[in-house]
C-alpha cells in the first residue's frame, strides 16, 4: 500500500468524541486506520472519512502494530482488552497499546503488568485538550511506560499531540499526573458556576463578570473557556457532568486508599453529583451553574434544568 | 511648589505593603503626598523616600483633595473616616476618600452614604495586582461611584493603576466584583495547596507537575503564582492566610444574608482558617500546604508549620 506513511497499521477502539478526532488525526497524517465503536453507525462516519472499520475490537485490533485504546474508563479498558472479543487475544505480539482513559495509577500499572505477561507492550497515556484538539492531532499526552513502548507508539503520539509529556518508564505515573489535573479542574468548574451565579445574586453584569475576572488573579483556565457556555446559555455537552463524577470519584477512591483527606476536590464532586441527580449528567460540564440557579431561584439564560 | 504635577494634595491613609507602594507610585508620579501608618517607623521610611508624614489621621488629610485609604477591612476604613481623629471631621469639602479595603457591598454602600452626608466624595476602589504593582503604579482597581467622585479621584487613578474597571454609578458594585474575585482566588489557591500534596503523596515529581499543570486545563493564576512558594518552601509572607480568613469570611457573610449558598468557598474558609489556627495565620497563603504536609507526614520544603 505505496500511499500509506509506513507499514504500521492502527487501530483506534472507541469514535467517541475524543477517539473519532484522534482516529480521523492518524488518517491525516496518512496512516491506515482502523477504528471500532459499539455504535455501527459511527463505524461507517468512520470510513466514510478515510479510515477502516472493523466489527469487533478483536478484528480491529488483528492486524495493528499501534491499538489506541480512547474509552471511559479503567473498566472498559479492561473488557476492551481481556474481555469477550478482547483484542489481546488477537494481537500480534510486540504491538503497543496506547491507553488514554483516565485511571487510578493502581489499576494503570495492573493492566500494563497483564498486558507485558501476553507478550504486548503498554504505554500509560492519559490525554487533555478535548475534542477539538484531538481531531487537530494538538492533544497534550501525559505518558509513562517502558522506553520500547514509547519507541512502538511514537508514530501515533507524532501525529496526535502538540505537547507529549514524557514521564518516565512506569505506567501509572501518567495516570497519576493526570489525576492530579483533574482534580484541579473539577474544583476550577465547580467554583466557576459558583462564582458566578453568586456574581447573578448580587445583580452584576455577568458579561463585566468575565472580563474583570479573565483578567484578574481570580481567573483560571476552565473559568475562561467554560464561563461562556453560562452566558450563552449553551449547555451542549463540550464535557458532560459525569465525566467530573468519574474523575473525581478517582480522586475521591485515591483519597480513602491513601489516607489523604482532599476536602476541595471532595466538595465539588459533592455538586456535580447534585447536578446528576437533578438530571444534568449528560450535559455540559458548566450545568453545576444552573443547579445552583435552580437553587436560588436566579433567572440565567436557560438556566432552568431540564424537567 | 512649581515641581508639582498639579495643585492636587494627596494623602495616603494605611502604609502596608500595598499602600505603601501606592503612596511611592504617587510620589513617583509627582505629586505632593503625605502618608499615615499607625507605625511611626514607617511614615518615617515614607519620608526618606519622598514623601512627607503626618501623626494623625485627621492631620494627614487636612490639606488633601484626594484621600486614598488602604486598610485591612470595613471596620478599619470607617474607624480612619468617623472615629476619634477620623479624617472626615478635618477634610476640605468637596475631596475625595478612594476607599480601597475589600469589604462587603453593603458597607460601602452605607460608608459612602454617611461621607457624602458629610460634603466629600467617595469612589469605592478595592485593588487588585499585590505589592509589587503597587509600587509600579500598575493595579488593577475595581471602581464604582459618582461621576463627580471619578472625575475628582482621576490624577490618582492614572497614577495607581494599569487597568481601570469603571463599573457604573454605584459604591458597593466595585466591592461586588472584588468579593467575586476573592472567592475564586481564595478556592483557588486552597486547592492548588490541595493538588500539589496529593501530587507529593502519589510520590511525582513536583517540578515536572508545576511544569503539566500550568501546560494544562488545570491551571489557574493563583497555581501558577503561588506554587513557586511551596516548591522553593519560602513561607514569607507575599499575601498572608489571614486575608483569606477575611476575604472568604465576607463570602460567608453574604451567603448567610442573601440565603445564597457557596460551599466551595466554605471550604476553602475551613482549610484558611485550619492553617490559621495552627500558627501559621500570618505566613504566607500557600502554608495550606504546610498544613496538608503536617496532617499527613509529607516531606515538603520547609514543610513543617512553626511550633
Amino acid at each position: 500500500m505505496a500511499e500509506q506513511v509506513g507499514d504500521k497499521r492502527m487501530a483506534v477502539i472507541g469514535l467517541g468524541s475524543m477517539g473519532f478526532g484522534m482516529a480521523r488525526s492518524l488518517v491525516d497524517a496518512g496512516f491506515h486506520v482502523t477504528g471500532f465503536d459499539v455504535r455501527p453507525d459511527v463505524v461507517a462516519r468512520f470510513v466514510a472519512q478515510g479510515g477502516h472499520g472493523a466489527d469487533s475490537t478483536a478484528s480491529a485490533a488483528a492486524e495493528a502494530a499501534i491499538i489506541v485504546v480512547v474509552v471511559v474508563n479503567a473498566d472498559q479498558t479492561e473488557g476492551v482488552l481481556f474481555g469477550p472479543q478482547g483484542l489481546v487475544a488477537t494481537a500480534q505480539q510486540g504491538s503497543v497499546i496506547i491507553s488514554c482513559a483516565t485511571m487510578a495509577p493502581e489499576r494503570a500499572r495492573a493492566l500494563a503488568a497483564k498486558v507485558h505477561g501476553a507478550g504486548l507492550l503498554y504505554l500509560d497515556a492519559p490525554i487533555s485538550g478535548g475534542a477539538q484538539r484531538a481531531a487537530q492531532g494538538e492533544l497534550t499526552i501525559l505518558a509513562s511506560g517502558s522506553r520500547e513502548a514509547f519507541a512502538a507508539a511514537q508514530p501515533a503520539l507524532d501525529a496526535l499531540a502538540a505537547t507529549l509529556h514524557d514521564l518516565g518508564d512506569e505506567p501509572g505515573t501518567g495516570a497519576a499526573y493526570k489525576i492530579v489535573n483533574q482534580l484541579l479542574a473539577g474544583v476550577h468548574i465547580a467554583v466557576a458556576c459558583e462564582a458566578i451565579t453568586f456574581a447573578k445574586r448580587l445583580d452584576l453584569d455577568l458579561a463585566k463578570v468575565y472580563e474583570v475576572i479573565t483578567g484578574s488573579a481570580g481567573n483560571s483556565w476552565m473559568f475562561e473557556n467554560r464561563i461562556p457556555h453560562v452566558l450563552e446559555g449553551d449547555y451542549t455537552p463540550r464535557s458532560a457532568v459525569e465525566i467530573f463524577t468519574k474523575d473525581l470519584g478517582i480522586v475521591a477512591d485515591i483519597s480513602r486508599s491513601e489516607r489523604f483527606a482532599t476536602p476541595m476536590a471532595a466538595s465539588a464532586l459533592q455538586l456535580f453529583l447534585m447536578t446528576a441527580s437533578a438530571g444534568m449528567g449528560r450535559d455540559d460540564d458548566t450545568s453545576v451553574a444552573r443547579l445552583y440557579a435552580q437553587i436560588a431561584g436566579l433567572d440565567l439564560p436557560n438556566g432552568k434544568a431540564p424537567a
